[in-house]
């Protein structure tokens, strides 16, 4: 790659580095905290759904020959008993009786059609007759076992991103476990002797570190997991020691932010470039400076220092695969006329954070300065102004990406 | 309300006992944590952004009067130093000096400008001089100290959804914490003799809870919190205790499956309706029986025990409702063409579970009918069959609410 490469070639370099990632590792996790994740292999139920086969209304279970006649003239015959829903083998129903029977109960033997209640009539003495108004035939409002799965179906495909209504049916089938994907392990870095933990007290030339938890916070948003979080001082050895601790936690990908541009102390840089670490300018503003590499087999990305273009750098470069791998929807594009005039550089694809104001125009949010990170969080898309673009005027469409 | 209601009579009912979970209580949670959580208040940062005024560039740190005619002829002037983004207090500039500076790193007392590396070369032995090829203003690549924000500005206004770049401002400002509105407390009770934890050997008539899992998901799905699960078996005092005890546990709002239909052994209906409650039927399939309570000023929303039943009411009548507290988008409704003709019972509204097929039209799965947990997790959308709709021809266009 050239020293300046274009956005789509650092997004494409960086892509190849996390391939790797896309066949994942799987887990078991119980059913009640999988929620989100995605299904590893087929789910084959144990058991047949429903299990028994029980009625789908509150009514008399009966025999379909019994009350054959019955809406040319009612049919009283003797209660039996009642079924409810409820554990136990219920009695089989002799010829001829019908047994109060609860939605849900198991049907009993010797019956095979349900009268709803609305269709019959109370009949004898304390209701131990009922009087059948409407003739069922066999199977009605029976739900025959395995009518909706026999046991050993699949209950739920491999690569289902697991919403409520699939722990419903992993459930429903006895399960209390799944077998997933697990989440992409990543850990975070942030690089820079001037940083402090926030809410310490600055000293002169110490700035809160917000990479640190806003990195992490946007690798959660992708679906991903955070494995590990430092912050390391400019010190090639000290970040040596924290990708190793990184890869031995676990960590399939490091996020580093600073320590890449091409001041001295730049400590990404002068790890990883020895390594054969790509460390460049991008033409892009803001987040000129990027970096990505192998270490030891591990991929890391190297975002510039400032939250702003740490924030965007993510977004553009690999949020795009974490997404994809968590089963997210990608960040959509939407074209907006632009609200008011504007200027960019030219050769650099311009990411102006903005907003859409009330007549669904795309307005530009506290300028292009990439420590504008007060301005970041009032933004809710970017927008992007091609390389070869330097002077749009209001109301014409450009691409934004909504945040 | 009459004893059968429409699907808007219900949900309007519903909303009005949710109504004054709309108020929310507030606490102060980590900013590491806060991520989708919605600020309660203005967020206030203690400290300029950035807290100093700092380089914009890698370069050299000048006085702009000192280099004021480098367009026209180089200017050179000795380098008196070194400052890199890291604590402490850099010297102040001399007159007719200028300063190595890094990008990020304290501007010294003195310097009034930043000359990017690239407009300068070496000079001197050593490098001990720089040679300002470019003229450059006062305020260029310098960033002032609350450029961004002033101390004691907002940084967040209230009501925002919490992402990882409104995280990066609120870190940035040093902040550790945020006010947030709670998340509605919510308790999970199935009822059901038949009932037993999933997973469990059954017995004859037994059938696993599938509701607990998934209406807990379901909630938190939503945005809400699940402070308690519980199943109960059909006994009024039962379920009455465990109402005390999810009330005990702060629980806002609880939601039961089962124990609603008109047989016997209607727990639900025999200890709510005598306090009030509305229990009866609503005009739809599945999930006909419905029930709706304050019990002890604490409302109680009580679905059918199907488990297709059961979500498809949560997504009905409670769901809207928790994730716009939460900040989440509604359910979208999408008019699609069906795949295949299909009958529907008068007056009621069906919703069938169905699918978006490859030619982009709703194709139905599984049926009707109400037990059929494993075709709703093969569906990935319900279709809506309004009530005096009996007959539809393929390609007639339906409403369909994404899953």
């Amino acid at each position: 790659m050239s020293a300046r490469s274009s956005v789509e070639e650092h997004a494409s370099f960086v892509r190849s580095l996390l391939s790797g990632l896309g066949a994942r590792p799987t887990e078991r996790v119980a059913v009640a905290d999988a929620l989100g994740r995605i299904t590893a292999s087929p789910v084959e139920s144990p058991i047949a759904l429903p299990p028994f086969r029980n009625s789908q209304m509150d009514g008399f279970a009966v025999r379909a020959s019994d009350v054959a006649s019955a809406t040319d003239a009612p049919v009283t015959l003797p209660v039996a008993g009642e079924v409810a829903a409820a554990p136990g083998l219920p009695a089989a129903l002799a010829p001829g009786t019908a047994v109060r029977i609860m939605t849900g109960a198991q049907v009993p033997e010797g019956a095979d059609a349900v009268v709803p209640v609305e269709e019959t009539e109370a009949a004898g003495a304390d209701g131990g007759a009922v009087r059948i108004l409407v003739a069922r035939a066999a199977g009605d409002y029976v739900r025959e076992a395995g009518s909706d799965l026999a046991a050993g179906d699949d209950v739920l495909p491999p690569g289902v991103k697991l919403g409520s209504r699939h722990l419903a049916a992993a459930a429903a089938s006895g399960l209390t476990g799944l077998l997933v994907r697990e989440r992409v392990r990543v850990a975070v870095v942030s690089t820079g002797s001037e940083l402090v933990e926030p809410g310490a007290e600055l000293g002169p030339g110490e700035i809160p570190d917000a990479n640190g938890v806003a990195l992490a916070a946007a690798v959660r948003a992708a679906g991903a997991l955070v494995v590990r979080e430092a912050r390391v001082r400019d010190d090639v050895d000290r970040l040596r020691a924290e990708l190793d601790a990184a890869r031995e936690a676990g960590a399939e990908l490091v996020l580093t932010s600073g320590g890449i541009s091409k001041g001295a102390y730049e400590v990404v840089r002068e790890l990883l470039e020895p390594l054969g670490a790509w460390v460049g300018a991008v033409a892009m503003q803001p987040g000129g400076p990027q970096a990505a590499a192998a270490y030891r087999g591990m991929p890391v990305i190297g975002f510039p220092g400032n939250p702003v273009s740490a924030q965007l750098s993510f977004e553009l470069f690999v949020a795009p695969t974490l997404r994809a791998i968590a089963g997210r929807p990608a960040a959509s594009v939407v074209p907006l006329p632009l609200a008011e005039p504007l200027v960019s550089v030219a050769g650099r694809r311009q990411f102006l954070r903005g907003r859409r104001d009330e007549h669904g125009r795309a307005e530009v949010v506290g300028g292009p300065g990439s420590h504008l990170v007060a301005a970041l969080a009032a933004s809710d898309l970017l927008i992007v102004v091609p390389e070869d673009v330097t002077e749009l005027a209001a109301g014409e469409v450009v691409q934004t990406i909504a945040l």
